[in-house]
């Protein structure tokens, strides 16, 4: 239990974030690490997801999660659990990461030779969006129970994104919940985004996510 | 299908946020209007939520429905069909209300009498709760496939709320959610709150929800 470290990050007083991320990015692109960020709605299974992608993929590269909360350790606790370096992240009452704060977390990791490292931002499908992080790719999770409608109402959470995990697929049977207008909705928003089904739960579509990841560091990487 | 009004909604210039709400506030009891604050992350129901206590209250009370979002106008359609005067709100991207522009939204009503009238904010259950809307009372959803984990990880919105609804009991028994443990969490943030257990789509729960919204009402009245 004790290996879970908790970090207090503080909100950026630099308005010109897109210009710090852009600057993070260059210097993890010469550090070979690569930066997703993953985002969503409060409990859409964005632990769950990674918990079971870091399983997946920890014999390949070498993971370090970064876990942004407003309170709690619950996230890190778990994501530990799984054997990566685990370190969370509380901001403070912020519903949003900025590039400074996630470079306060990146810092905080004490293995400097991490391959990939995955943001799980705050729990929120407005906020986040705003602001870029200095990730490589951003990632969106949106789950069956929260409803198709969603990217009619979020735009510019699936604007950003480069991939939509529909997550709970297992209980789609209970919910009125229509993947292929899902899809259109997303594609109205965004033509170009990766749309994969998953259920974190069981594993479904986890292979899949791992592959489009795999893809994604092998592009990045040249 | 013309029926639904759409108002853009512009965000404060005032950093007296608090005294303006306590004005509108003000103003709102003398007019003998009973303003209702329900927020949620985004698809936790809060409007399916309203549609069913509209029903039930809509011959005791003449009802107006704000409905808050950065896009679409799906959530004033649906409201519209329960036959209430129902407006959308954008919020052109904002992630909450505050009280200006809360008073935009009631100054759109064209109802001048309405008794109760409720605000539907932006599905987010991090910034809503920051802003004091000039409401009488604040209700909150979390609705069961979002875990039993979130007021220690979202406190402020259970510390802000009056009463706390959870949604979609029906889909219990195919998630890990411990309504116990759930209500604990709740009283950590919040000894005061109520919380009552509902279904919006079978109806479960809504009685007793209504019969709290009277009370509240009653009381206010005095």
């Amino acid at each position: 239990m004790d290996r879970v470290r908790i970090i207090e990050v503080k909100q950026s007083v630099f308005a010109d974030n897109d210009r710090r991320a852009d600057q993070l990015r260059r210097e993890l692109k010469e550090r070979g690490i690569f930066l997703l960020n993953l985002m969503s709605s409060p409990g859409s299974g964005k632990t769950t997801t990674l918990a079971r992608t870091v399983e997946l993929l920890k014999d390949e590269y070498k993971i370090g999660v970064l876990e942004a909360d407003i309170d709690s350790d619950v996230d890190a606790r778990t994501m530990a659990a799984t054997g990566v370096e685990a370190i969370q992240l509380h901001t403070g009452g912020m519903c949003h990461l900025d590039a400074d704060m996630t470079r306060q977390g990146l810092d905080a990791l004490v293995a400097g030779d991490v391959e990939l490292a995955i943001l799980e931002n705050v729990g929120n499908l407005v906020c986040p969006a705003e602001f870029d992080t200095g990730a490589v790719k951003n990632a969106a999770i949106l789950s069956v129970p929260e409803g198709d409608d969603k990217p009619l109402k979020y735009p510019l959470m699936f604007q950003v994104c480069d991939v939509v995990l529909i997550n709970k697929m297992d209980v789609a049977p209970y919910f009125d919940f229509d993947l292929d207008r899902c899809r259109e909705h997303i594609r109205m928003r965004n033509p170009d985004a990766e749309v994969i089904p998953i259920c974190a739960k069981t594993g479904e579509g986890i292979a899949q996510w791992a592959d489009w990841l795999r893809g994604q560091m092998a592009a990045w990487r040249g």
